[in-house]
């Protein structure tokens, strides 16, 4: 079946419900993408991801090009067969790790040359390389280089940036078109918006790169320390530029205010660690806001973390015991805590689709502040 | 249902086949319990333990006392609920542990005095409170405090604490009797024989223990250093003195031939951290030896660690991505890798109960052997 999005209904606040459809499976949106960063969510099995509700998850092709290389990948039958996930799968290209990870040489037109952080050998990524290791890992969608910045940056580096992204994205889709079929199933190729919190360029890029007729659009460069109220700002402008027909994903963002906010600005796919990572650190996310596992006050509570959750973790253990397992330094309190993290973001994503479809997003919103709204900043949201 | 044990079948090799009755299940035996020592299986779920054949689990007093306390363990309903393991649990006396963990300040014949490895407070352990920690605690079966000696020791160190396991097993005894019920189910206490590699000591203990007529017997104070030959030889001595009808632990062996050798021997249950921790370092047992994953041969092997193997872990991940997976650092490793390998030591007790049953144990060694012992030093085994 080829790759296609469906937009079902859109809610008066702007909240799309819709369906993607790929060679691995359908991906109903809106939806949080679980981060597999080396072929692979941490402490979680491709069960776990099931049983917490995934329906696609996303890689990082920059940390598979270094360990253990696209090749072995390739050979292994790709990532879905070498992770042992049937679900789609996303690949990220690798452009916000070589600007947050690597020590960064130079960026020049034709690629990126940096330094491995593993073991310090030299590597150049070009967009037309990094769409052939994408191919090679085997993802259901692809995303094109980008020169991320960092903030806050000038409006002519932003520009700058900008540029060499539509630059970039033009070149990937020459090296094989926007759309191809490989071992087969089809991969398709998204594009990433740029500009940083500069709103004429921002336009300027989605405009761009909208005019190239991408399968999907991503909006990059947010979520780097900026303002919420800028992150928010420029994924409603963005949203508001690119086709109504194809699928916006927001990279790396974010808490779960952050994706009420952008669903209500019209994304449909979110990708973040902040579920995974900050459940390794003991924080779990409920509908009334997080708490620290190892806090004093959950040793002697035999409820679950949140009474509410229907996840195997409330289901099945007491705080007492996940607090016992975090002091004791035991691998499955991190289990047990992303598997509740990321049941806690996917059944929040299935109950906004719910909601886009049979009811109001406006004030389901206002319901979901009543309760989660304590922990937050009371000026800061809803924006 | 009371504890009980059912002698189902005995080999012309002394080999025994039987089922433990107890209030959360019955195990058959021969039957290797793996080691939750602070109230979890490293990196695993009671689920993972279900699928992997567990049948009867394994805890640390020593560890629970000093963390979470077993008064919070009471307080959670106890170890079963408290963990989310509904089958039997076993709890060690912490013997082992204030032997070879804690900073041994003094063992009178009182108890023993000890400072906590974790917060160096001043511990004092009694045969009495020993019992009633594991009370509280809650195990289907409680150890007696026992007092191990290092190899090589003096026979007078070895028969002096031979004598204070026999004192502290009677006063365990009187502390409750040997079977009591708690919480609406039976609890039951096994003494320990200790003895050392005196033939005539180890004699000594196991017939004092037997006049007090335990539920059952364990084999304690071997696999600290001293050669196979005595482990078998004081193992098979010691067996041969059990009473017939009583369950026969041997605690804390060891690698697959050791389960092979004692079970020939007559031992009933095992338990050690051997596959578990071997596992967390990526060394994994295969019908024919063991492997370590890192190893650059594993590297593009795409095939399971042993296409023999029915475990989830050989059944969905080959040896190139559990590599990987251990290469960079992912969790998911040592968890699979401990699937794998607790599944192996299952699936050899599940093979040696069918085999005493229904044919000859050993030609079945032979065959164990033809396969597995290449990876063994010709001379040791079978002894």
């Amino acid at each position: 079946m080829p790759f296609s999005f469906e937009l079902k209904a859109v809610d008066r606040s702007g909240a799309r419900a819709g369906s993607i459809q790929t060679d691995h499976g359908s991906i109903e949106t809106p939806i949080f993408m679980p981060v597999g960063t080396q072929g692979t969510v941490k402490s979680l099995s491709p069960g776990d991801l099931e049983n917490v509700g995934a329906q696609i998850i996303l890689s990082n092709t920059y940390h598979l090009h270094l360990r253990p290389g696209e090749e072995l990948i390739r050979e292994a039958g790709g990532i879905h067969r070498f992770m042992s996930w049937k679900g789609p799968v996303l690949t990220d290209s690798g452009g916000y790790q070589v600007f947050s990870l690597a020590d960064l040489n130079r960026i020049t037109d034709e690629g990126v040359r940096f330094k491995s952080h593993i073991d310090g050998s030299m590597r150049f990524l070009t967009p037309e390389n990094v769409v052939n290791i994408q191919l090679d890992i085997g993802s259901d969608i692809m995303m094109v280089l980008d020169q991320c910045v960092e903030y806050p940056c000038s409006r002519a580096a932003a520009e700058d940036a900008l540029d060499r992204t539509t630059l970039w994205a033009k070149r990937s889709l020459e090296e094989h078109g926007a759309k191809m079929t490989r071992g087969g199933y089809e991969r398709v190729l998204f594009a990433i918006v740029q500009g940083s919190v500069f709103h004429d360029l921002r336009e300027k890029s989605a405009r761009e790169l909208v005019s190239l007729d991408f399968p999907g659009y991503a909006i990059g460069g947010l979520s780097v320390g900026e303002p919420k109220k800028d992150l928010l700002e420029i994924t409603g402008l963005v949203a508001g530029i690119l086709p109504e027909e194809k699928p916006r994903y927001l990279m790396g963002v974010g808490f779960p205010e952050d994706l009420v906010e952008a669903v209500a600005r019209g994304v449909d796919m979110f990708d973040c660690v902040m579920p995974t990572r900050n459940a390794r650190n003991g924080t779990v996310f409920m509908s009334n806001g997080r708490t620290i596992l190892k806090n004093a006050s959950n040793a002697r509570d035999f409820g679950p973390i949140d009474p509410d959750c229907g996840c195997h973790t409330c289901r099945n253990y007491s705080r007492a015991y996940l607090r016992h397992l975090f002091m004791a330094g035991e691998m499955l309190g991190p289990r047990l805590a992303s598997c509740h993290n990321l049941y806690f973001y996917l059944h929040l994503m299935h109950q906004m689709r719910q909601v886009i479809k049979d009811g109001d997003f406006l004030e389901w919103r206002q319901d979901f502040y009543s309760k989660y709204g304590d922990s937050l900043k009371k000026d800061q949201y809803p924006i």
